[in-house]
């Protein structure tokens, strides 16, 4: 349980954990502060928010739960603002998709307080943005990753994974490199590649008609691709050294399927999308060892 | 209405074909043939035909509408079967992914009832294959592309419009050639791209690893990447020409996010993501004036 949360950021994300805080019963009083006036008015209308703060550090002061959801982008200039009013017990967690960047910010700004920060990533989201999407269930039966720092201590560690859980997220343990390395793999490219897919199509004169008849394959490949732009430039930016890597080895993987495909070896295409399908079938949202594993956590 | 239906193939498009007109009150008996014999007892068993047949001719023989939904790899084989046993008034459709090679199929084989034949694909499908996952609403509230060739006799399209508009299909007309550039653009490449995606991933190390942290873009996005082998082998290699097409217009557009992000070029990189994200925001998937346009033609 909780006194005060400090929502800096009201946004989906940002919004949602709020909104699942209160469902869950853990707070008492929830601030917010966002860049946008308009938005944070929207926050209290929407009852998200109890109070609309008008700075970073009126939110913070006196906050025991600062949530700092904002694009990666504005994470550094965010801790700066928070620093001196941060109270040395405070749990503070952000919910960037990218961590080592993150934490260097963070390392680079909030001095003594950095044993307050617990770096977390919950992996949910939708292909909309913005408050007026927040829901207190974006959270359950999502995982939500922690990167802790070498100075983070082990009740900090505890507080965060206990939060997560009680709106019904799955906690898993990663370093910030494994972190990075991973979602660059499975979140970052996939979402580089269908905006790129969407782009390639729209470049052609045809695009429109093209797109006119596009099915539900299209649909749920494609739906990644309308994510919003300020918080994905950040997201690829911030993490562009392993994206680059796995766009290597994405192209290598692409130029068998053509390589397949110019020569008209159908058993190699077979083999390569059998492949494919076998890893896919087998594959689901949260699999049965990890759902066993964050309730045995519990 | 309907006497005897014919279902060449007996899987998922097939299956859902005959429980759909079943269900519309279209039809009075449903065969089916299929290569495998398992298979045809198993269509027999979930009462999605009356009676299995032990070859194409056989299940063709005095059917009034007959409809070819086998790999497209197999439908040469499968014209050539029926030929001599199809009626001079009998509709014959396919449901095909690609439309010229089946189509270059049916000319080299089906001589003076080429007439019957109207070549069809429904956008629609799981990724899942087999009579078991058939369902009469497939087609509800999907698109369906009929290529009519120049000896299609007006009277044959519109009976063909008739059968997929009762069973809730929205009809559209495409030439041939315009259908295969249109589906390497807007399924056959992104098929290929969340294929060599997900293959991308398991060919490194940490593979599995990556994998087990995956969330709901992923999945959505891969989805696809779940489709049987064996048809998207020949779906591919049918329309290897307009896939290779397209590859390189998506090869294109990824090196521009590339580019950016080498060169930390961040206002490109969010004006190319913010391309794809208004692109994919307006899109949806009928839409309104194609559904409007649909009941019009109804």
């Amino acid at each position: 349980m909780f006194q005060r949360l400090a929502l800096i950021g009201c946004g989906l994300m940002g919004g949602s954990f709020a909104l699942a805080l209160r469902e869950a019963g853990l707070i008492h009083t929830i601030v917010g502060f966002s860049a946008s006036e308009k938005t944070r008015q929207r926050a209290v209308e929407l009852k998200v928010i109890d109070q609309a703060c008008n700075s970073v550090a009126e939110a913070v002061q006196g906050a025991d739960l600062v949530l700092l959801a904002v694009p990666v982008g504005a994470m550094h200039i965010s801790f700066a603002a928070m620093r001196d009013v941060l109270q040395p017990n405070t749990l503070l967690m952000d919910v960037g998709s990218t961590k080592c960047d993150v934490i260097a910010a963070a390392q680079a700004t909030l001095g003594e307080r950095l044993n307050c920060f617990v770096p977390a990533h919950p992996i949910a989201g939708k292909e909309v943005a913005g408050i007026e999407h927040a829901e207190a269930s974006l959270y359950k039966e999502r995982r939500t990753i922690l990167t802790p720092l070498p100075t983070t201590g082990i009740h900090r560690l505890q507080a965060a994974h206990d939060v997560w859980t009680a709106i019904g997220s799955h906690v898993s343990t990663l370093t910030p490199e494994a972190h990075d390395a991973t979602f660059a793999a499975v979140s970052h490219l996939p979402h580089m590649l269908a905006f790129a897919a969407v782009n390639a199509i729209t470049a052609q004169p045809q695009g429109a008609a093209f797109l006119d008849m596009a099915g539900p394959g299209f649909r749920d490949f494609s739906r990644i691709a309308a994510s919003d732009a300020s918080v994905w430039r950040d997201i690829l930016s911030a993490n562009h050294a392993e994206v680059l890597t796995q766009v290597a080895h994405f192209r290598a993987s692409l130029d068998q399927f053509e390589t397949a495909l110019k020569s008209g070896d159908t058993a190699a295409l077979q083999h390569l999308i059998q492949q494919a399908s076998d890893t896919r079938s087998a594959w689901s949202l949260l699999a049965d060892n990890a759902c066993n594993q964050a309730s045995e956590d519990k």
